[in-house]
């Protein structure tokens, strides 16, 4: 069992209009409302590939409970975390001429005490689980240094650790002794302020960090240890909606890194020390994941077939070391 | 006790950014959310007065619940009939630039029996009521004759009835034998395919309104009736906010025709025929109340004080018959 941990979900409605403009009333023609964030997207791959998942998420208000039923209805277990603050809404504006227009609302204020059950979930779930995800942005305002026990109280109870995270709270994985850490590249540059990916990865990883993947779309995707850098090119002449691309890149790199059906394989921490030649596979995986979640329209869904056919080709191309 | 029908209500949501734009991720800065659609908004003028109301709105799923919740909050009676669809949601997005953006969820299906149910709500209150309003767009793809029995059965009631509808709703409310038939100029042109204001107003009163009051914003407000016209100039030199402005002149022009109390005066028509005197106080009543909205930053909400200036004011200034 995979659990994950979603620290701002959201509603993410998205709005279908005839021309985006600004300043005019906008009859809306299409409305969708799924539960939303980053973890919610790799939970969702994670339990399409047949694993079992655990999506911890704080979640208060009607929207919240709106949430907490949507995602039980889509087959997703949930330990929410009542929190007394709304649960967030995202709208994305789409039409068929301009790039969609998204508007993030802020997030509840959670307090010290909620954000502690959210701890309290984290750990009672994970004795039970092979992998711990932390993924997504905190609501604004949160103390970072919330992320501290949750990753190293996973890192404790022996689980991989895989914390997608940015800014503040990415250096707190990181100093907390995530197995790994997968920000994006310009996250990791902001986050740290290096000058470069390596100067950047190498900071996390001096920090505590286990391993460092970095993201960067179709310019491919590593992973930085101590020891140099394993890159993996993406797949390439895939077109069609990168939303949720990284998520789904994450669930295929745990998927790599975990037993197929999610069970811990051992009492141990999951494969440890990651080598290079395990790192290489499992970042493969991440590449056909999130070039197949590419294909779909919606974030937190794969193309199935596309995941094998990707493997296959991205097997068949090398990797540089 | 006066009863306004609300057939397609909302949560209103307003989005604060830094400066609109298309294609672009936005952070909101504020968010406020309210119970909106036009009778909403009627009530809440009459309920500031000191007018007992009853609103009668179809509430659907979590954004329903939280609307039902939000206006007891705020001290109005409410009767919810529960409908299978979710309530609508409209999102303003402001900033300090540009005129709003406004986008306008169509609203949930609502079956024949759910309007039935509606039906029911309006006929049960309406029994103890003086007045009924019934103000607002049906959900996209509602049946307008739905309208008929709302406004039909009040009549029988031997209620006020203040009908602002727009499309073919409003002629099926003039039809049905409305008191008063409240479109702006735009809408009653629209519905009614008149060249002109007077032709339109004649359509509706050969179709059975009572009166037609005609609201032109700036340009002041007008009565129709079939022997003439009478017209209140609007307060002039008032800026501000103009949204809700016309729902505050409905509140104000029914609250010029009850009893201050909102209680029957007796059990017959309230002050019927409606001589063109009583609609000139009235008109007077409604101007200074919408002029009074505009002075509040939010729909919904009258300056009192302002209201008691612009009557007198009013009162000073004449009319033309």
């Amino acid at each position: 069992m995979i659990v994950v941990l979603t620290p701002n979900p959201a509603v993410d409605v998205t709005y279908r209009v005839a021309e985006q403009a600004v300043g005019v009333t906008q009859r809306v023609l299409d409305v969708a409302r799924r539960p939303g964030g980053k973890g919610v997207n790799v939970a969702r791959v994670l339990h399409a590939a047949g694993v079992e998942t655990t999506s911890v998420l704080p979640l208060g208000g009607t929207t919240g409970s709106w949430t907490a039923e949507a995602l039980q209805r889509d087959g997703l277990t949930t330990t929410a975390v009542p929190v007394a603050g709304d649960t967030r809404t995202t709208v994305t504006v789409v039409d068929d001429l301009a790039h969609p227009t998204m508007y993030g609302e802020p997030g509840p204020a959670v307090t010290a005490d909620e954000w502690a059950a959210v701890g309290v979930a984290v750990h009672g779930t994970c004795a039970a689980a092979s992998a711990f995800v932390v993924s997504g942005s905190l609501p604004r305002g949160a103390d970072p240094r919330v992320v501290r026990p949750w990753v190293g109280g996973a890192v404790d109870a022996g689980v991989l650790v895989v914390a997608d995270l940015s800014g503040p709270a990415l250096l707190e994985a990181a100093s907390a002794g995530a197995t790994i850490c997968k920000p994006n590249r310009d996250e990791l540059l902001d986050a740290t302020g290096a000058p470069d990916e390596r100067a950047g990865a190498l900071d996390l990883l001096a920090r505590g960090a286990g391993v460092v993947v970095v993201s960067a779309g179709s310019a491919g995707i590593s992973a930085h240890t101590p020891d140099g850098v394993v890159s993996v090119a993406a797949v390439p002449d895939v077109h069609g909606n990168p939303t949720g691309a990284g998520d789904a890149a994450t669930a295929g790199l745990v998927l790599a890194l975990t037993a197929p059906d999610g069970r811990r394989t051992t009492g141990a921490p999951a494969p440890d020390p990651l080598g290079h030649d395990v790192l290489r596979h499992a970042l493969r995986s991440a590449a056909a994941y999130g070039a197949a979640a590419v294909l779909r329209p919606v974030a937190g869904e794969v193309d199935r077939d596309a995941v094998d056919r990707f493997l296959t080709q991205l097997d068949r191309t090398g990797s540089s070391t």
